[in-house]
Parts: C-alpha cells; structure tokens; sequence
C-alpha cells in the first residue's frame, strides 16, 4: 500500500502516523523526493483502513498518482478563469446563463426566441445549426444557413451566440462565432480538439456520455496545450441505467471540477434530464453546487420543434426560472452578468 | 399495459392469450395495424407477471403504462406525507437534519457527538451499532451495546435516534429505535422490509447502489403493503464508472420522486462522495433541488474513526455547514426543524 | 508513480526497465521488503505510458495494492478447490448443470422437470422456494412447502438439489438442502454470509447486479472466514444502459475470477438475458471461456411460469441444449458431471 | 408506435395532437380504458420525432415498437451480409481474423508482424497510423506516414489492410485502405459518417464506451443510408463500474445483433479487457457466442509498443491463439478465412 504525504505535513503528524501504522505490525519504506514523500507499507495490509488513512492530517492520498493534465489542473494556476465575452464573463464568481432553441429554424423563431430570452435575462444565445442526432432521418439542422440565422438575431439583439461544430471542415464557418460548443459525442474528437485548440474564441466543451472527469480533463488539455485556454466545461448529464430520464446529472463534478481544475463550469439541465419540468430544481441545484452558468433549452412552441421538444422550456416557463435564478445566484454569492 | 404481439403469430396463441389475460381480470383493447398488432389491457395490471406474458409464443414485448407501486404512488396520494417522531417533522415543508458518526464507538463519543450536532442544528442523532462492512475483516459495530449507547446519548440529549437494522431477528433490539435505518445493501432484502413493515416506527429506506427509482419504490411499497406507511426514502449515491468519489450523488432523483410518491426525501451527502470536502456543495444542491432533510456523518475525530474517516465531519465543520444550512432552508421555503 | 516489481523479476528486466525510466528524466526510489519491490517514481510521470511499464517483464502492476481478500486468493491456494456433492463434482475440470424452474409450483411440475432435466444431463436440481420478488404483489414461492417439493423430486430422482435462502431465520429449514443459493440481491446480506460461514453445505454465491468482482470475492471471504470453505461463485449478469435484455452477462469475470481465486464459477446465462433464445449462445460462451458449470432455467410450461417464464427453457430446448454443451464441454476439456 | 396520453388530457389537445399526426401520413388506432388512453400510431414512425410528441401537452409518455432502423434491420434483409475483400469473407459462416499492432511504428516493425501473423493465419493486418489518445501528450501515431507503411507490408505480405479514420478531411489518405475502421470515440462522429457512406470501401464500425445496440445500429445505418452497405460492426468492450479490467466485453451482443442486423458482427477481444492473458478466453467465448470475426493486437516487443502494450500478443502469443481459434472456429460451424 502507497501513502502520499501531504507536501507540508507537520513532522508530527507523520510520526504519529507511522507510529500508528507500526503499531498494525506494518514496516515502513520511505521514499522522499523534491516534492513527493511517500510511504510503503510492508506486511499484512489488509485490515488497515484506508479511509481512516485518508483522514489523517499528513495524508495527502492513497494509492493515487499526479494527474495527466496540465493546464488545466488547478495545482498550476490556482486562480479561476475567467472566460469574457462580449462583456459577459464566465467563472471566478461570474455566473451566466446561456438560453435558446435546440435548432435554430427560421429568422423568425430564432429571432424571437432571442429576444425573449434576453429579455428575461439571458447573457448568451445557444441555438444549433449543425445537429448530431442519432438517427439520419431525423432533422439535421440548417447547417450554414443556419449559422447566418444566428448572426442575424445577434445583430437584432446584441447577445453573443454559442453554436456547435461538428467536424474540422467547418471550422471557417465558425469565424465570427462567439463560443464554440462541442457536443457530448465530440468530446473525444481528438482531430477536432486540436484544430479548436488553435483558435481563440471560447470553447464550450460538453461532457461525454460516459467520460471520467479525468477524461474531460485531458480533452481540455487537448484544446489548451494548442493555445486556447479559453475552455468552459459544460456538465450535461451522464448515462446510468435508469430509464425515468434521459440522463443522470452528475452534480457531483461540479464541485469536483472546481478543485481540480481553474476553468469554469457550466451545467445544462435541460439535456440532463430531457424533460422540461426538471430543468427548474436541477438548475437550482447546478447553482447550489457551486456552477458558473445554466445552458437552458427555451423554444418559442415546443411541441412542434424540430428537436429536443420535450425538454425545452417555454419563453415564459423560462421567464419564471430566471425570476428564482437572479435570487439564488446571489444567495450563493454570484453575480448574474 | 401494452402487450406488442409478434408480426407473424398464430391466430390460436393469440386467443389462448387473450382468454387467459381476460380470466385475470383484464378487458383488452385491440389495435391492429399493417405490421404491428398490439393488445391494450384495461384493468388493474399490478398484478400481471410481466415476464409470462413475454413467453407466450404470440408476444414480442411489453410496455407498463401505469406504475405497479399503489400506496407509495402519488397519483393516488396527492398530499406529501410528513413523518412525524417526536415533535420532528420530515416532509411537507419540514426539513430535518440528522447527524452523527457513522459508528457508535464508545460512550464518551456518542454522546458528545450528540450534544455537539444538537448544539448546531440537527434534529436527528444518527450512530451505527450493526455495520455492514465489505470486508469481514473490518469492525462489524458494537451491535446491541452499541444501541444502548445510543439510548444512553437519546437519554442525555433528548434527540431521536436512527440506526441501521441488518437482520430479521435484530428486530426486538430495535424496539425502541426512533427511525429504523435500511442500508443500500438491504434495500432489496425482501423478508426484511416486510418484518419491517409490521411496526409501526418510521423506517428510512436508502437506495440500493444500482437500483432504478422503480425498484426503490417498489421496495418502499413491500414495507408499505404490510401497514407501516412510514417510509422515508434516502438518496445515497449511485454507482457508476467515475473514479473520483465514492459514488455519484443522484440528484436528479429528488425532483423525479417528488412527482412520483409523496413520501419525504432526505439526502446523504457524506455517504455519496465519500470525502468530507464535498459534503457542503452537495448538501446545497439536495436543499436546492427539494430535498426534506440531511443525513450527514459528524465523528470527533475522523483520523481515527472506526469507519469512513475520510467522509466524516468534525463538529466544528458541521457546524459550519448548518450555518449554511439554515438560510439555505429558508430561501428555498422549508422549516428546519 | 507507483511501480510494483515481479516478485521473482529477474535483475536484468529491473536494470533495463529502470535505465529506460531514467531516460525518460525520471529518478527512482527503490523500496525493498520481505515480498515486495516498489519503484517510486519521481520526476514527471505524465507522458510515462502505464500500459508499457505493464508490458515489461519484471513489472507486476502499476498503482496497486494487495488484495484484502485470504481465504478464497490464489495466491494462498493455487490449486482449484473442486465442490463435490453427492458425487458430482464443480471445478478443478469438472463441469456441472444445475437445471429446473425458476420457482417450485407443484409436486407434479417440480417431480416432472427434474425427471425431464436428468433425462438430458444436468447433475443438479435448482428450483426456487422462497422467492426474491421486485414486487410484494407477486408470486413470493411456496417457502416452505415448496422445500417440501424439492425433497421429493429429489427422493424420485435422486438429483441434488439448490435452492435459495433469502433470511438468516429459514436457515434450519434448509438444513438438509445440498447447495444454498445466495442470490444477488442478498450478496452483501452480510448477517447471512456469516451464518451460512458456520455450515458446511456448499454456497452458491451469486454476483449482485452492480458488485465488483473484488467486492463479490470478498462476500466469498465473509463465508469462508466463518469456516466454510465451499463456496461456489455464480455470474448472472451486470447491471448497464442497455436496455434491449434484463442484464448484461459479465463473460470477462470468469477468466478474470480464475485468475484470482481457487473457487469453482458457474454462470447463469438465463437470468443474464431474460430471454430464452439468448441462453444458448451464452451459455456456449461461457464453457468456452472457461466456467466450471451452468445454470439453467427449464419450465415445463413457460408462458404460464409463476415467475421469470419469458427467460425459461422447455424441457424439449434445455434437450437440444445439452445435446451442445456435452460436446462444448469436452472440446474445451472439461468433464461433464 | 404508442403514444400514451395523460389521464386528464384536454380534448383540444388530443384532437390537435392527432391532426398534426395525421398530417404526417400516419394512421391513428384509439384505446380508451379507465385509466389509460392510449394511441397506437400506424404508418412508417422511423422519422416521427418522439421528442416534440413528448413536449405536446397531451402526451404522458411515448413508446417505440418498431426499430428506427430499415438498412439494418434483419426484418427487411434475413440474409446474412457477407463482406468479401480481396477473397476474404466476413459474414454467412465465413469467419476471419484481423491482426497487427495498436499502432504503426517502423516499416520493420508493422511489415515484420505482417509476416508473422499471415503465418499464423490472420486474414487482415490491421495497425494504427491515426491514434487516438486520451491525452494529447501521448503519440499521436505516424499518420500518413504511417499509412504509407501499411501499403508497404500490404505489398510484402498481400494482406489487406484495416485502419482507423479519425476525421473527414483525411479521407483522400484512406483512398487504397481496404477496410475503414471507425474508432469507438468516433462512433456517433455523424460527419465523418456520413462522408464513409460515400464511399465503397467496407467499413469496420467499433461501438462506442457507452453506446446501446440501437444507438450502434443507428450509426450502422447512418453509413448505409448514404448508400454504402459493407458495414462490419466489431464489440470492443462497454464501459461499467468494474475496476479489474479496462472494459466489459458485452458478449452477449453478439447473439442480439445477430437477431437484429444481418451486418457481420466481429469481436476485438485486446480492446475490451485492456490485458494479454484475457485475450484468449474471450476470444474462445466471442467464437462460441456466434462472432464473424476476431480483431487481435499483436506486437513484435510489446514491453516497448508506443501504445496499448499492456494488451497486445507477441507474435508466439498469438500463433498459440491460432492454433486454438482455427478448431474452435470449426467447432461452432465456421469456416476460417
């Protein structure tokens, strides 16, 4: 068994522990080098408890290795990011809330649905034009006239938008967009992350259905060790084996991110769940737990949109969520850009 | 339910089952279609053994329409139920928190611990005296001395007690038990919760690690079905393929039990990461997403708990998150009780 | 980075593994005890690939610990323990079917699968008495009486039998009963396992729906620190997303368990699936990988089964089934009982 | 398709319901009971978006009974597809082994084992030119070079050649490749999809971490509905909460889809347990499970394999596997490529 020591462990502390530790018949191989001292333990290891272990004031951890990424790991850039758009910022105590349709459908929809949305408060517009959608024969999106739609309501309504990519021979379309989004199953789309990673604008980086946190991590890394640390990491639900929702919110990373790595997070109810009357408590939650900002699904008539009906909010449905985000931000002591 | 017969069944499997479907009871719908043929059953289907109805040469699949749980089902309970033990509400509006070491190990640390979570907040004293251990080799609890101390820390504080029972023929030990505690391991122990069911004390039901909220509430409903409709339902955590914390806390479940049953919901934090550091994020977003209570591990000295050290708060730092707590509570319209 | 050493690693393989990790700008910390040499790494280990270091000769395992399970480790019993009840052998090359109905019915439908299972080669009698049911408004066994069937089927046939014991309180009735069952909704039971510790009738110790293979060794360990050491393991399918069978059959768990323990493994590919069609080519596949054994569900009448009917196999198909195994078995040199 | 309506549904919203249902070309089948009303849809539903039906007010919960497949599906195809290149069959009894290491890294190296696995009686070398890794530090693989060196040991050997794509733009590389492998992280890549059912190289199709059968299948027909039909579909391992292992092998896959899809189904055994020793069991359970197909790594040195060492047969390893595969193979009715 492998016990780290905290790096500035009293001198106290470690004797007690060792002392502890020979008295469980155990020996002890220390091993101490620049920034790591670890103990090895000889003997009959199996009655020791490990989580008494981790309870003591020099143990820093058991069994465990340094992460594999770097710049995101918070161990090397303490301070949080703050990603800034627009005059809208993300993290270090920024809290923003992205809102829109799934797809983006015609002028008007998106248009309109804009407007709501920032009248309601809203820092950003999401809409999707290029759709990953599990079937071929389900909508697909409008692709790049989807793309000019979006510009148009930007320009009609002065919200900075947040779109996804899906594939590297689009990037060019993507120029002026102010917050790439890429989507759960592109998580590990390493050729994509790259070129990303050489851009600078933002990147909004979705949670695979099944990914560790430290598989997240290193896709972050894959975008940053190009030269875009602008990564915002959106937790959009993980997939478990219970049937009563679409997915599992995982708000247990929330918190879990924050101390692993600087860049902000950012929760999206409405795909965690897939069912509209949820995003309310899971977005007061996502809140609760400490999250940057809300990606909220709002379309103008949800049982006629082209994707992801079901858990779309209403512009009015989300009007009264944002009258009990604005209170709980500052309870938790955010400020809503 | 929906019985989907196979494309090419034979007209006589058809009759055979629809005669022995009609002899339980049930009236059929038939909808026939240019490749699907499918029954309608009207009636109550709570009863219907799914599984030989999937063996009939005639049946390609079966879908439930209505929910096999009747008394923990909202739909035939609207109002929430509020367990009540001594002048302590759970549910209803009523939130409660319960605290207190995962072990009993001695007197002295009951009891202190008692008056310590007493003094910041707690309404309940929680303390384990049968402890379900993965390893026959760790310490298995103090057994029935261990509820005596904790009668002895009840005597002394005058806080309810809640402790986990493993066995029917624990039951006599328990008599007195305030709320009887079902560990994840035994949610499914069905000849205990129907023993269970016989008392009257309120029993607090944690999920299992992998069971669907069917299932958990199914489990609720075998103690239900005996007459003990005291039942509290736990979220405790659930398995998945993270590494970076014990388990993963199923926040989603909390808004989705609220629609489906009206018995109350309290939240194990402590247990879900399984590190003291997450405790506090996580018990905000279980008051934020409508949670009825707290159940939170407090031990004196985490370095040298018996069991599950490295979740443990000391009461310094419980008393700390009750500071939270209280407001929290009351932003989001509950009575800590 | 932790790096554990082969215990009889020739000093060659260590020299070469170490010049290569020190030219990877690595130092070593070389930490030798009685069974044990570990190299901890210092420097960084980020682009150091762990499946390489795994690959090299002299390397055991990377990050790890010893197991915390004795009694039922290879390393301490390297040679296959071998159940052997009523001359029929399970493990050690020995391949044993254990038939009959998921629940005992009647005396004529026990009495005549047993006469039919036997025809066509299974060594043992399975059938449920007492019944683990998800809900308490299905059939829950005859219980007793049902025990009082298997004893006759078994008196005219002379087939063992198994059977399920879900309450430390029935175990007298289960006295003279040849292979108790523990189901997977009990594998943690942990009062059980230790009462059944105190037998010596053979266990058969299914797998829970979510447990780990270690956390399920470990259930082994609670039965055979008690003192009984015929335990015998049984995979019957994981818990996972997918949704188009009940379960998902762990066939990696049995050259895994070989690997780790010295206990006979069965596998039950009817409970894996759910489905009768399905039971053939996993059971095919678990000969191949190499199980001691299967367990089969045969009904005479399926699709009026009082439980998991839709999972079943007539006599007629557990017939032709066997008319594979007993071929199967021999190809991968196995000797059916 | 079914569609359950709320209990108090509004008329309107019925009757609007059913218009716009109407409206897409499908036949409405009305079941009223007590409780339940239910609607069952007729008509082709594969483009009926359940999401927006989910959304509309009258609607409680929707329910697919047909498959959202059509090129897959074995209903409209019951014959075995049978992907042949350059002589080799995969598919209809046909089975053929595909070997070679994770990644391409000399000419000697990959035209070296080219040499050793034809010996042994692999049908197809695979190697990896594009590689996906976790962590963006890791090697990225040759890539056109690497590709170059594939075509080098197909010239020396006269084995077709298997390799990953990793994004569109790189499709001109893979003109001469004669089977495309998409990765498991690539698997819902929809583009990069949609681009390969352009072409008319058969395609080998890894199901992703976390993916359902369906959700594969869809994939499948994302290719074939764009008009390539020479779709292989290979089982690499699922991701659960077993920590033993890198993944689970879903073998039980195998016989599901080969009741869904006439696609030829292959199974890469190194992938989906991450280490050596298991490779041969699963690769005996995938031949006894009904697999077309195995994919095997195999490395020259794997102590020094730029990548998946850990996993990877030596050469001998994997003579030694042959000389097992090539009667088993025969065992279950297969014919060896």
């Amino acid at each position: 068994m492998i016990v780290i020591l905290k790096e500035h462990a009293r001198e106290e502390d470690i004797r007690a522990l060792c002392r502890s530790l020979e008295e469980e018949g155990l020996s002890i191989h220390n091993s101490e080098g620049a920034h790591t001292h670890i103990l090895g333990l000889i003997g009959d290891t199996s009655r020791v408890d490990v989580d008494a272990l981790l309870a003591s004031a020099a143990v820093e951890d058991v069994k465990r290795v340094s992460e594999p990424y770097k710049k995101a790991n918070r161990k090397f850039h303490p301070e949080d990011t703050v990603v800034s758009v627009a005059g809208r910022r993300i993290g270090g105590g920024h809290f923003s809330v992205i809102a829109g349709p799934c797809s983006v459908e015609s002028e008007a929809q998106i248009t309109g649905v804009a407007r709501d949305v920032q009248r309601s408060g809203a820092a950003f517009l999401r809409g999707g034009a290029f759709k990953p959608r599990t079937s071929p024969y389900s909508f697909q999106g409008l692709r790049a006239e989807g793309l000019a739609l979006l510009r148009e309501a930007r320009r009609a309504t002065g919200m900075p938008i947040v779109t996804e990519i899906m594939n590297t021979e689009h990037i060019p379309l993507f120029e002026d967009v102010d917050i790439i989004q890429v989507g759960a199953r592109n998580m590990q789309n390493f050729e994509l992350l790259k070129e990303l990673g050489r851009l600078k604008t933002p990147i909004l980086l979705k949670r695979g259905l099944s990914s560790t946190i430290e598989e997240w991590l290193m896709s972050a890394e894959y975008i940053m060790s190009e030269g875009n640390e602008n990564v915002i990491l959106c937790e959009r639900g993980i997939r478990t084996f219970e049937p009563s929702m679409r997915n599992t919110l995982d708000i247990s990373a929330v918190p879990m991110l924050k101390a692993k790595t600087h860049l902000p997070v950012v929760v999206d109810p409405s795909h965690a769940a897939g069912i509209s009357w949820m995003v309310e408590p899971l977005a007061m939650a996502a809140v609760a737990a400490g999250a940057d900002g809300l990606m909220i699904e709002v379309h103008n008539d949800p049982a006629h949109a082209k994707s992801d009906g079901a858990q779309s909010l209403t512009p009015a449905a989300f009007d009264a969520l944002m009258e009990k985000v604005r209170p709980a931000a500052a309870f938790f002591g955010k400020t809503l850009e």
